[in-house]
Parts: structure tokens; sequence; C-alpha cells
């Protein structure tokens, strides 16, 4: 059964539940499932939708057209997706394999609602991992000396891939911030620690000198701010006296990978809306 | 901020949300949260709606009684209520204390959406527990060779404090049907496994015994069906070979007492529904 | 079974292992349980015997004589204790009873390794709690203008109730350097925030405004640098978009209390030792 | 640094710890870690020492030869190993690939103290994977009306790989008596339920039918009694109302996926011991 999904942010007003359910109803719209909430602070509400495909009566983009005339009303930031329409991921890597193995697998076993495109990495050692999966791969080297080229041409590679989804899997290097604009709401990390434990380089070893007791990953959208973007979904995993920090490497690399692709699966399926620096999550 | 809350459970039909939110906008209703959920196997629609109660231009009788006449159309089985009226909870407990004074102390502190009208045991040794938060204690000896006679005076008693939902906190005998019916959906147990694991008796000596790594705590609605009802809530805590089944006992009371208070949570904040054996729970 | 309690931090040196239970068998001793812990990076041992008490053929004080001849070969820093010596606890807390409740209750039903001497608090609220327990309450006001003697009478008073540990159950009070030093390693505090993030006042207020998706709890050791303590345990909750800082307040008291009343056990059963700014759990 | 590890399970008697450090400093062995536990109800103790290889002033073979006599004066059952040397592991699989194409990965990035010698699977589909990582592939089909013989043939073909380590990796295959006495305690099993709930067939069904909060996954060594063997570890994922046996099956396979490494690594390791039908890890 497919689905449309309508997510919608805007200020909060009266009767906005009524009228956004009569709106699908009068195109004969069957409500899947429904998620509504409202920001007190902020005075803001957010709806994500699911409407079967079939019920609707019109086309797509004639429901599109109609909506957006209700929308414009209650000045409403929305989005109507076909849930059929895969997005286009491109997943950027550097030497680490394990997130960018978990993916590829993920996307192999269709497991994701979406379609891997391409790997981009500075480095060859990914070469191969995507060759196996049949997935493009295109290296675009980073070096101190010229970097300001080097990340013109990486993001001209980027866009090459015409990319819906970008996926940092341990991408290592800063993203311009040309790039986190034009990208804004579609670039993916996942950090190495419990954010914001530990933000920068390291996290490891001073999580390992300031002996905690868990560690953890943070997947979250990136911006301008490295590090400081929207947290999508977090986790962590108890360490004792005994790991080193590179024991804490090795156990952290299994949370950043199911971290990681959980926080890729809300956004695939259209379950995330951003308030502000934080993240709704309708899972 | 008071609010009313309706929930709803009955078999799916076109443009239900449309109907119940127009319904709501027609009384001026203003919808403050509202959780949705289709169960696509028995075609079954489940809603819980947060109404401001300042909003609606009536009094909640007469909502009630237009609503009826909306719930009957579309064979609804549903119940609105106001959150200001708090629920009175009945405790009963046995000889073990650690659900039982923490629920005290939730209540002592207003933690709890309801009022604790009274402690019943089948020993005296919470007595004193419940006098120090003046809460009401009651015992009811329940012996084998008396235990029909005693399992009256018990149910006679649990109806002299007129309960919106008993709490089993750790009671250890088993509920007679005719109170299990009688109450139907209104009684929480926590049982000190993780369900379907140990049903009965002695769970940690079992767990202990099997050498599992994690033990856990259900709570869930009591039935006639021994440990068989709807699952509310559950935890686990891990253990290992050096913890003896007296370990995982302390550990695990930790665990009952957290669980249960969720549970209840729950139940106390109308966030929970039941669909054949099973709990839809809004949170 | 009574059991002596032995805890070594040296250098490493060759046959230490060998060197310690031969002595302990010379005596006769009974090893019941033993942990070892070799830091690589600095070369230093950690260990954690539990001997038979009974199997020991002299008095506490003999053997404790004849072991510091060999611990100060071995450049140990020691310590030689009989579990059933009850450690005196003194709770400092201030107006949020959660975790005073929970830590009296623990103590009234014989879970503590300890004995509850004392509440201490800057306020009157939790003086009916502790008197319910039978426990003595001490209240010294902490007023801004009067910071120093206020503090030098809560000194004065702690000391008074000559406690072997003191734990800070939320007291939201700075304790002078003075303190910290005197009582090094004998002040266990609860933080409510995942440390090192949003170390120092309104933790979960921080959470909430930067959008985390796990709150927690961290017990540590108290020193003169605020937060910064050598960590005992954490532990954490999932929270999500609809929870406000209140909401994570409320379910944060839950971790506070269980993750203080583990670290507490910790202490209380002599599993601690620490090296540098980190702890080494012998659990 | 390379290391020898000792793993040693005996009747309780006195000075067994000094007895064996002793014995290790005669041959100028230095102990790096050392874990012991004794099991109270039965009287029965268990070590666990790494010695480094360097230290020891003969070889292993004599080494190995002059523990015996030790060994034999003390009941031990023992085992002494060279960590240097790794072991072989042989995975077994069906048609599932997650947790095969996850052990792959790990081996191919040296993240295992063994080497995958082979996949041997009853159908196809994972030889590409495989193959892939340049792992040897073998097929043995099973069907109902050769089972016997078919079973005979994939016990040679596992003999073939000359392994000391088998991991069912989703096998779906209930494996003859014969090799599990063959391969006691060398045989680790993934059971895609949180045991001992839902032992058998269809554990995710089950669970969404019974409608349990946590699903989780379960590795154990596999003996003549089906799910029935001594658990090595166990973890567990959240699920909710809105997660059907398919969704929960597949938010299982990450759970399958890491908790079947861990259970491995432990073994590659050295870290378990077995008692009665319960293991000790020391981990």
């Amino acid at each position: 059964m497919s689905v449309y999904r309508l997510l919608i942010s805007c200020p909060d007003t009266h009767g906005l539940v009524a009228i956004v359910s009569q709106f699908i109803l009068e195109y004969n719209g069957n409500i899947k499932e429904a998620h509504h909430h409202l920001d007190e602070q902020n005075k803001h509400f957010f709806m994500r939708i699911e409407i079967e495909s079939n019920s609707i009566t019109c086309s797509l983009d004639d429901f599109r057209d109609a909506f957006s005339v209700l929308a414009d009303q209650c000045n409403m930031v929305w989005q109507l997706s076909d849930a059929a329409q895969l997005k286009r991921i491109l997943i950027m890597g550097s030497k680490a394999s394990h997130c960018v193995a978990d993916l590829l697998h993920r996307g192999h076993e269709n497991e994701l609602e979406g379609e891997i495109v391409g790997v981009l990495s500075n480095h060859d050692r990914l070469s191969k991992l995507a060759s196996w999966y049949d997935v493009a791969f295109k290296k675009v080297s980073i070096s101190q000396d010229t970097k300001e080229a080097d990340m013109n041409k990486m993001m001209k590679t980027v866009d090459s891939f015409n990319p819906d989804v970008i996926v940092l899997a341990r991408y290592m290097q800063i993203i311009p911030e040309e790039m986190c604009v034009e990208y804004s709401g579609k670039i993916i990390n996942i950090h190495h620690s419990f954010l914001p434990s530990f933000v920068g380089a390291n996290p490891y070893e001073r999580a390992a000198e300031r002996g905690v007791k868990l560690i953890g990953a943070t997947c979250h959208y990136v911006t301008a701010n490295l590090d400081e973007g929207p947290i999508i979904e977090q986790d962590v995993v108890r360490v004792d006296h005994a790991d080193s920090a590179e024991d804490m490497k090795k156990m952290g690399q299994d949370v950043e990978k199911i971290t990681l692709a959980k926080g890729l699966k809300y956004h695939l399926e259209d379950r995330l809306l951003t308030c502000n620096n934080k993240t709704i999550v309708f899972s």
C-alpha cells in the first residue's frame, strides 16, 4: 500500500487538525497514520500525515496545488511527498568502513527507503567495498595546501550525484558553509560522542581520559556550526575502567552504525521536522 | 491549562479524523495534542485527543452527550475525562515495601495525576509506612484455610475505597476472577520478570538458574489469566554470573518500582487503550 | 559469612598477585573473591580481595600490622576493612526529596551496607521525612550574605556526625575546598546530567534547549573542581521532542536516585579505587 | 604484547589463588589480568589469567606440561592457549544475511581475534557475499526427504573446515545431537528472542502477538536441547504498539548481529567458562 506523506509546520491556530483533515477528506483521502505536536513554548504546530495514495481522487500534482492554497492561508512550511519515489542517498566517508559497510548492506537488502547512488571519499580505501555493492565510487582528495580548490571539487562531485540526502558516514572533514546552506536539512552526520559531550576531535580519547561510564554516538543534521546541528538520534553503550580509548573506539563503532542507520531511516521516511535547533521525530 | 481527554477505539472508517476534529471544532475546542493509530491487521482505529477545557463552549456533560451521538454512529468505544478530576488510587501490597514506598512518595510529592486513597495488605508490615504518608491502611489477612471468605472480605474492602484504579504493588495473591471482571482494565500489576519469561512464582530464582544476562519487570493489566494480561510497560537491567538470585531480587526491585510507576502514570493520564490482549500506549 | 576487604593500589611489579595471595595464605586466609586491574598506561596495579574473616588465624589488627610491612615494600596505597563494621552515612540534601527518600527507605530496609546517621539540609523540608525514618535531622541555613560563617557552621555540623561517607543527595550548594580536602574520597554527589555534558546549573533546561534524545545522571566523588571529580556511575533515559524541561526533570529524578544508590553501594562495599581522576569499579 | 590465557575450573580449595599465582611466578610469568569467581552454591572456583608470553622462561608446551601436574592435583578442568594462535571460525547461515555480513566485515577489518575460514549454508544466497570477502563458501542443501543424508554431508563439510568455533548466524536448521556432542562448547548460536521467552520458531510473530514492549536476542552455546544451552549474551530493544512483527524483525536484526558479535568475541578471547547450564563471562 503506497502512501503520500504530508509534513506541516506552522503557527498554532484554532482548528488546524480539523481544517487539514477536512481538506484531505474532500479529496477522499484515507488517513493511515497521523502525528501532531504542539510546541507550547513557541506556539508552533507540527503534523505528519500518511494518506493512502490510491484513495486520493486526483493526481499528486493537482493535490499539491490545491493544498498550497490552504498552506498559504495558514502560513505553513510544508512538504508533500510520495513514498514510492525513492530518495537518492549519497554516502560520504573517509577511511573507516563500519558505517559505510553497514549502510551499503542495508541498501543491498532493501532495508532503506531510498537508493544509494554513490560513495564519495577523500581516500581510496572504500572503493572496493562500494564496487562490491555495485555502487558508484568517487574519490576527491582533500589536502591541507589546496583545501579550497579540493572542497570546490568535492562540492561539484556531490552536485553531480543530485542527492536528496547526504550521509556523512565518518567523513572527518568539516563541510564548507556554502554546502551546509545549499543542502540545509539534507546532510546527516554521525558524531562519535554523546553530544554535547566531546564536541570536536578525538572524542573516545577524551571520554577515556574523563573516565565516563557510558560512551555514545549522536546522529544530527549538519549546520555551519560544527557538531551543533539539530540532534536526530543518540544512543550509548556501557564501558568500564578496563576499557582503553582503543576499546571504546571499537565498542563505539557498533553504536555509531546503528544510530546513523536509525537517523537516516527517520529522514527517509519523512519523520523529521526541525524547530529552532531541535528535531521533532514522529516515529 | 486544564484539559479534557478523549479516548476512542472503533472500526476504521473513511474520514474518521476529519469527523472527530470537525466535531470538536464545532464546539470551539482547541486540540492540544492528538495521537492516532491504525491497527492494520484488525482494521481498528485508536485516537487520543487532548482538548483545552476552557475552549469548549458548553459543559463537559453537554459535550459528552453530544459526542455520544457521533460515537454511536461510528461504533466507538470511548471515554471522555476531565484531567482535573483526579483518579482514586488504591494500592495493594503484601510484605515487600519498595514499590509501595515509591508510590506513596510520588503521591506525597504530587508526581501522580491521582490521589492515593488507601493501602490494603494481607500483612501488618506496611501499616507504619502508610500512616507516615497519612494514607488509610487496611489489613485483610488471607489464610489458606479460609481463602474464599478472606477474599470476599478483601473485595468488600476494595469496594469500600471506591477506587478508579487498583495497583498491585507486589500483592502476591491471585486476584479472584470476579474481581478481575468487576475492575476490568482498572487493575495494574507489576510482575517481577520480563514476561512471558518466568510466569508464576519465584522468577528471580528461575532467572538465576537459567543464567540469563538481563532480568526485568513487567507492568500489565490484570485479567483472569495469571500474568497473561495486556502488557503496559517493561524494562530490564543487566546481571552477570556473580549475581545470585538474592542479588537479582535486590537489583530487580529498582526496575520493578520504576516500571510500575511508569505504567501507572500512563493509566492515570489516560494514555492506554487495549486491543485484543495488547496495549496501545500514546506516550 | 563475614569478610575482610583488602583494597590495594601500587606500581606494577613482578609477582604482585603471588606475593599478596601467598601472604594471605600464610595467615590461612580463604579468598572468596578477587579482582585485579593493570592500568597499562600508568603501569599501576589495583586489587580488591575479599577474605573470609573466620579463616584468618589472628586478629584483624595483627593481620593489618603484618600486611603493612609488605605494603611498604611494594609502595602500596591500601586499606583493609571489616565488612561487619558498618560505615556511618551522612546524607546532605536541600529541598528536593526524591534521592533522600530513596536512600532513607533503602537504609530502613537494610539494603545498604552502612548506617544512615543523619540528614543535614539548608532547608526544613526534609525534616519530617528524616523523623519518619528515625534519623537525626539538622538544619544549617546557607544565606548569600553570611555564606562563610554558614559554611563553617555546616562543616562543624558535618564533623559532629563523624561520617565515613557523605552523600550529597541534591544538596545544591558548592562544597568549600577545605571540606573537599578533609573528606577527600568520602563525598559522593549526584549530578543531574550526563557529565561532562551540562556541568553546572540547570542541566535539564539546557538539555531541553539542546534537544538531546537521552538525559542522564552522574554519580561522582566530589573534588574542589565543581562537577569534575572521578565518575563512579552514570545512566540515561530516553526523552523526545514532546518532553519539556519540566518533564525531563521528573523523568531524570528516577535516574538520579537509582544512579546515586548504585554509586553509594559501590563505595560502601569497598568496590571503588581511584587513579588520577578516574574510578576503578570492581563490581 | 602477546599473552597466554589460562582458564581454570575446579572444586574450591584453600589457597588456590596463591598456588596458581606462585606457580606462574616460578616460571617468571607476569600476570597482566586475572579474574576469579567462586560459585558458592556449587563450591566451584573459576579463574582466567592472562600471562605475558615473553615473561615465561620456557616454551608453551613445557609450561603446559608442568601445569598439568598441578592441575591434576587440584582436579582442574583447564585450558592454556596462546592468544597469538588465531581460532578458526566457521560461519553457518541460511538466507538471512545481516549477521553473516556483519561478521565477515568484522573479520575483514581485523576486529575478530580469529580467522573466518568458511561460510556454509543450505542456500546459495550468501555465496556472493562470502566471495566478496574472499572467504570459502560451501552449500549443503537440506531437504525434508533426505534430511539424514543431508545432515551427514553437512557434518562432513563442517569437519573439512577443521573449525575451532562454529557460529550459527541464523542457520535455521536444528543441529544433530551427534554434532552438538562433537563440538560441545564450540557452537555458538544467535536466537532471535530474549530467551527463555519465545523458544522455537517465529519469535517475532509471537512477540508481536503477546504485545511485549521490548524484544531481544540471545547468544548461547548450542546443546542437544534446542534453545536451552548456556546463555552467553543478551540484549533488547524497545518496540511499541505501532511496530508490526515485520517491523520487529527488522529492528531485531540489529540486536541480533551486535549480540552475536559480542558473544563470539568473548569466546575468541577465552573469556567464557561454563558451570552447569550457565556461563561465567570474564569480560
